[in-house]
Formats: structure tokens, sequence, C-alpha cells
């Protein structure tokens, strides 16, 4: 397998996690229903994203910077909407 | 920065967000709330993981075999709660 292979299978791991908070934003958005989710989960989430971020930088990996500048985002409105919805 | 330094940083990043899933997973466990999960949501992130899984594999890359190794059961967990209460 050679390097461009395996740089696909990374993308398409990127696409797949980060995608995969879309759904939960817009769920979130939609029914301000926050109960089940766990503050500290996207909290610590958030900030081990900022790690992964860092790392993709520092080993030059576009798949890895690409997925968790994205899941920042996505992970950080969702500590927001915890915060926001979480008494009503 | 060296590269053992830069494979703390990976390290760190993998921790927090390996560690993240496990006070949602105690949640759901406790509590049976799924209604706010997405189910779409932790379905694809769990596919997504195996191809992270397999990135890290074939990169040789010990932070990402090692996160996403837990990560993926951590999230397969959460798949099969919502699926459990979801009706409840």
């Amino acid at each position: 397998m050679n390097s461009n292979h395996i740089e696909i299978i990374g993308l398409i791991g990127a696409t797949l996690t980060t995608a995969s908070f879309l759904p939960q934003v817009y769920q979130t958005w939609k029914t301000k229903d926050v109960s089940g989710l766990s503050l500290p989960m996207f909290s610590m989430f958030f900030v081990g994203i900022l790690f992964w971020f860092a790392y993709g930088i520092l080993i030059n990996s576009l798949s890895i910077v690409l997925a968790n500048a994205i899941t920042a985002i996505s992970s950080f409105i969702l500590v927001y909407f915890k915060l926001k919805y979480r008494n009503k």
C-alpha cells in the first residue's frame, strides 16, 4: 500500500468522524435536548481535539489538521449548547 | 521541537479525546437517558474511528492506534445503549 492509499484511509476516517458531529449539532440545536449529553465528555473532547490539531500541524498530516479544525468548532458548539440549555 | 515532544502532544490529545467518552458512557449507563444522543452521530463516529485505527497502523503511530482502539469500544457501547434505551 503506498502513501497515497494510506492518506485516503486517513481522510475517510477524518471525513466520517468530523461529519458525525453535524447530526448531533443539528439535533441539539433543533430539540434543545441536552439532558443526555455529558458536559465533562464534550469539554474534555474539545480540549483533546486542540492537542490533536497541534499534533497534525507538527507531523504535517493534512487529514489530522483539517478534521480536527472542524471537529473543534463542532464540539465547542455542543459545549455551548449544553451550558445554554441545561436548565431548560 | 523534537519528535518525542511531538509524540507527547499526540498522546495528550489521544488521552483526552479517549477519556472524554468515559463520562458519557457512565452517564448514559447510569441514567439510561439517550434522548439527546444522535444515533447517526455515534454510528458514523464508530465507523470513522475504525478507519482512523487502520490509518494509525499504516503510519505506525502508537497514539492513533491506542486512542482509536479504546474509542472504538466506547462509541460502540454508546450506539448499543442508544438502540437499547431509545424506546424507554
